[in-house]
């Protein structure tokens, strides 16, 4: 699931580390150490035992690949991590080594193990969403009188702010961050089941076993083992499914405001950065690229965590072996969108006065809907939008200001006067309440802070 | 999104209604009349008018097909829809319909009767999840002694019991009701936002208007306009696609326990239920078949959510018509397939002395981690595993049991009595402890009710 | 599937009809009809038996509504299907009523019932793209010397031609003409295997019996039944995926050369068509954002149809099932993409002039790969991008032409005179080979017509 | 996209290799040396440069890692690629750099590239069904006579044979073999437009250049280049996908056939394989879970291809990278899944009695359809289905014999005598034409390999 060659563009060190082989391991072993120390505190064993297997529960004593090797023959590689750590622990203390992995099964060091990735994963995405929160709000407060047009189908609708614009990605992020709470609370969940499910052979101490365990780990004891019920970690790829999306909007917004013929922002620039082999003048969005394509990888993978969860009664396989790497991959994928993102974000590049001049080059059309609302109160919605709509017509045939055609017309000379007109074709005017919707935003994030 | 030939048996009725055309069209009416209401409250036009406006705010008046056709040129349902409205109210009082509509956008009217839509759908699956929840805490106390094997990979692995199945079986359906919850409050929100998300048409009091729509409906309302953040109705779908796979996978426990070579546990019999057009003897699990078709067919339209996600500026076209019929779709599928898994639950016909036929049919093999687990307090695990490993393959080979295999080895011997061995292959010792796994989740499921 | 509100939108009527309630139905009975005739030709029984069940295998002396309710108990429609035939022959000609579905299973009517659907479909995708490629084509030859900016990473690159842009679209859809023919040969063929594959219930003659109904019926006779190897129906659903995907892409491009601030093409209008509920101004380009939500719906339909493959032994409940909807819906969708870009396509409204114009508004950068390629015959290839791209940064900073810039540079006045600084700046010449591949692309067209 | 840990369990040494950073360098190497040959013969310039490069384009002289991190500022890895090549190229021959990667792009070196790693790919690919195809042909010819229940919706239909089972994977294999033929001559083809499609940096030969690339690179030359037509490398996902679905097919019916309560058949044992870390008896389906967990993970990512093909103009950033690490996985899944299924294949334990006494043990039901085929000729199929089918039940609750059942039916003792109801329950005779279709598929096969 790595590339040298591409992780670095995809993904972040932080993410990258958090799923290597060596964490891999690593999360198996800090499992293995902490159901050690829990069996010996609940006196099945001398604590001198766990302390002997303890000690040997660090990834970088362990060759990944040959532990690839034998997991190609036995199916999973706790299998031959359990076997390797044994001999090892017997290489110090005989007796200790016959306590190493009492009572798990080797999906119990896997799913734990990953368990204790995605907690390091979900750090990070704690991090990052503060980052990207945080910069959104700084751009929401920056430019909420930053006028420009808001576009809809692709196609000039009515003025927004930057502000607003800034505001709803902001209002976004809030609700995954809120998500991902949520999430986190239901996901950070011990698994210990044992062979089936019933932890047999931990005798009847066993629930005592898995709650000194979960508390080893600092993670949560759940009602039950979960080995055969995959909500929990593909309730994982889902909110961070629904965080690739928002990210890829932002992305596709800036983006399409990158483009030349629009040019209203820009990511920032950096040496070397968004260049090209062929063509010198180039500065390529990359950050929005990258974004980008997460959204679209990461619906497909989300879609096979969820395939996945059809697990046969104890233990389903093909299920089972087919989260091992989608779900890191999602983690990635996401983890580096939601980095370049917010790098884009912090930096992002405002050109105000073309914003203006590309409204003022609608000559007047982005005020169609206000002209239309004005009207109404005197014509209906009706009438109103059909004399907006001709007018709007004969406007961009003849290259005319849509108001110059609307005040040579008689029905609205009826209604409106030139300061009335004047209102409907003020940009700031029409931008509606979006500087109090911006408050709501940074108020609302605010207030979540302190709470 | 309908077939009279196929949807009785993919969806209830009750979903089917909620998303067909005539609730389709309901709900923009719904919106359209708490909107001329809001907008005569914040005094904006006279309530005679909004009262004008409401009395014609009923499906039943127009005709789905005629305005299809219509959406067609359009590009959706709303113009058509506003425009017939307009014209009907404006048959009763002319001065009310120039209020028809005022300062929303068709996706306003769209979004927010979408929204609406599910709220009738997440009361539905309510209703069910409640009665499937129900259903497997029945099955849990009934079956709490009933053994039956655990099966990983598809191979008998130690026994467990039906009880403790069904128990993780509720334990993952009483996670999804807690999703759905939190899904709910955040999902069943008002959209309003006019042409571009400023609610300019609507001028200063907009805020108020869209406080009091809100109102009028009973929904939330929201910090800002979600038109161009999908977030909302995608994590409906994926709390849904969650809730597709437990689905899937209690669907595939019991078709896999109903085989005749099984036999443990079927489907309730009802008269032409599962039969065959050239098998007279057959009868097919049709509930669980139609629910693992819902867990094949809900991740493709989960990512289908996701992937739409990615609408460009104020309003992305693509990405939002690619809503309009999957949500639907993932609503019916699952709730045709939680009726399905509820009638099995309630009506499951367990075979009980089959199950404990085919765990004695293991000769022994199912508590052969039992015994390696005794074996391994004496002789270490590994070691334990050797021998137990190596005693299992001569007990196959030979079709003897494992235990008098085992009873015959000098090492066994000199560490296990037969009181022992009588122990490690008792099925209900060998069953953990399943019984208080069983406990933890009713009591769980008893005290989410109370809070 | 189908939404009278909807469905005029997304599809067509043509595939509407061709995947209606009536069409399943219609398949199923000509399935019928054929294996009644081919039985009585393989002299099963009589000829005026099988004329007496043809006479009734008419979809409109059937009532769907109550097969579906039949169905939601049998777990499919074949099953009240053949029972409702054999009541209706058996009022005509009780002795002919016991030869109806003789030897067949309930799959092997709607798996041939849905080969007859997809012949209808791929009839109508035929001619669609027939009218495609066509518009197309013209559209190559008309402009192949139409310049405008060639766009990569959404930046302006270097000036390709409108003729180009066509002539690449065209190329990717005779591609698609070419896979839907061998699609075809694969897919439309006779199901026939009697209830477990065996045809067993036909007797010694059953091959015979296999052979006449595909001759009835006009579809290839396969080597094997093949009901429960899904690669036919999921290789249409492919193939029309990877159909969505071209459609989807020359949507995207239409939509974004009709955005306002480039303006370069606008899809045809129509009264009506692309308007908005709130403002007059509006010309939203419908046919783009049908075609793009179908590339969006698309991907996980064909998912869907993947996963639905992998069937249980003889006949897996749940994936079989799993298909029944969806690959008429990728139909569905696909068909309105088609309809919907072919009339884009045919109608297409070019600004050649507003594209010459954006390109000069680049001042001179989209020809700095030029420049640099131009220089590096002199400078070498790293050299000379370096220069250029320090050219252009400073073009664009002070707001100055390319060319200006770099005549003042003393290592460009060493190797390039006034005229081959012409040369490079030059927007046909820049176009390179485009009419070249303009004509190759026209020539496949033709010659894979005549042959 | 490589994990030491798992790849060795997911795939094969020559899939992993095909796919490694290194292939992926050489890939784009291998392009741009061809490039540089096709230049001189073209005569832009000096045979004895293009030598020059051609001598450094091996992909141990480059450093991945460091490439990574380049590109995670410029975009691509082609652009540090090329920047590193020419700088080693200078270190031998200043004059010769200046003609690195002349007129080409980045995405020309990594399209061909990718295309360069996809005929490896491909050429495994065929070896791997070969296999594959041979080891069914042996299955299907070696069981033409083997019975064993046929099953649908996993309950026992009628005898088939093991041979037909085999004959059926086999027909598929040979489908997929074709279509990969049929994929490959599309795929295979040169990627060579330059900046935006016109090669206009190659001047007026710029067509013979991409003649003699091709031919240096012997690939197929394509009309136009396909930068932003992306079916080409989509459609070799999609063929991978179909592979994956009936690879996972096979799998899935050989883990249930191992089921301990079936125990018909079993995947090839060796020491160590399919073992658990707590359950000593464990013989786990290894192969087919891998397979299994192919087919969960393959339409996810198919559909990811699919998404991906909406790339905007002539070079879409998101998209276009959303393909690098997704096909690449495709290959590696599919092409380990095949390896597996093959070697299943090649040693399936197949348990005949086993086989015998489960058809037994339905006592005589798997035959009630062949009763009621019997008994329709005298009956009429609905009356005799109705009367087995009553049968049947009293069967099952009694736990008597079938036959037994019927023989005291008056209405059965009316049309079939004793012989009649031997052969109505003779297995052997109820396999159909099994045994003709084992040899269609058999003569299917070797005549495919004459052509």
């Amino acid at each position: 699931m790595s590339s040298d060659l591409l992780s670095p563009l995809f993904t972040t060190g932080r993410m990258a580390e958090a799923f290597s082989d060596r964490a891999r391991l690593q999360g198996m072993l800090d499992f293995e150490a902490a159901l050690a120390r829990a069996g010996a505190r609940a006196g099945l064993f001398p604590a001198a035992a766990a302390a002997a297997i303890a000690a040997r529960c660090r990834a970088e004593l362990f060759d990944a690949a040959e532990l690839g090797r034998a997991a190609a023959r036995s199916g999973n590689p706790a299998i031959p991590l359990v076997a390797a750590l044994t001999a090892l622990v017997a290489g110090d203390d005989q007796g200790a080594s016959r306590w190493v992995h009492l009572g798990a099964a080797s999906q119990d060091a896997m799913d734990t193990g990953l368990v204790l990735q995605l907690r390091a994963a979900l750090d990070a995405f704690e991090d990052g969403l503060e980052r990207l929160s945080r910069a959104l709000a700084h751009l929401a407060g920056e430019h909420r009188w930053t006028v420009l047009s808001g576009r809809t189908w692709l196609q000039p609708a009515e003025p927004v702010t930057l502000g607003l614009k800034a505001a709803g990605w902001l209002d976004a992020v809030e609700r995954h961050r809120r998500r991902l709470g949520e999430v986190r609370g239901r996901a950070l969940a011990l698994q210990l089941g044992g062979a089936a499910g019933t932890l047999a052979a931990l005798g009847p101490g066993a629930l005592e076993v898995a709650r000194l365990t979960a508390e080893e780990l600092e993670l949560a004891l759940p009602d039950l083992p979960w080995h055969a019920h995959r909500d929990r970690p593909a309730e994982v790829a889902t909110a961070l499914g629904l965080l690739a999306g928002t990210l890829g909007k932002i992305a596709a917004d800036v983006a399409l405001l990158a483009q030349a013929e629009v040019g209203e922002a820009r990511e920032p620039a950096a040496p070397g950065r968004g260049g090209s082999s062929s063509m010198p003048q180039k500065r390529n969005p990359v950050g929005s690229a990258v974004a980008g394509a997460a959204a679209v990888r990461v619906p497909g993978l989300v879609a096979t965590m969820l395939s996945a969860m059809v697990q046969e009664h104890e233990r389903g396989p093909a299920g089972w072996l087919a989260e091992w790497e989608t779900l890191p991959e999602i983690c990635l994928l996401v983890g580096g969108a939601l980095d370049h993102v917010a790098a884009v974000a912090e930096g992002l590049e405002v050109d105000a006065p073309r914003m203006e001049r590309n409204l003022a080059a609608t000559q007047g059309l982005v005020h169609a809907g206000a002209a239309a609302a004005a009207l109404a109160r005197h014509l209906g919605r009706a009438e109103a939008h059909a004399l907006v709509e001709q007018a709007s017509r004969a406007a961009a045939q003849e290259g005319r200001h849509l108001r110059a055609v609307l005040a040579e017309d008689r029905r609205v000379q009826a209604c409106l006067a030139p300061a009335d007109l004047d209102r409907v074709f003020d940009a700031r005017a029409a931008a509606g309440v979006a500087g109090a919707l911006v408050d709501r935003a940074l108020a609302a994030r605010a207030g979540s802070r302190k709470r």
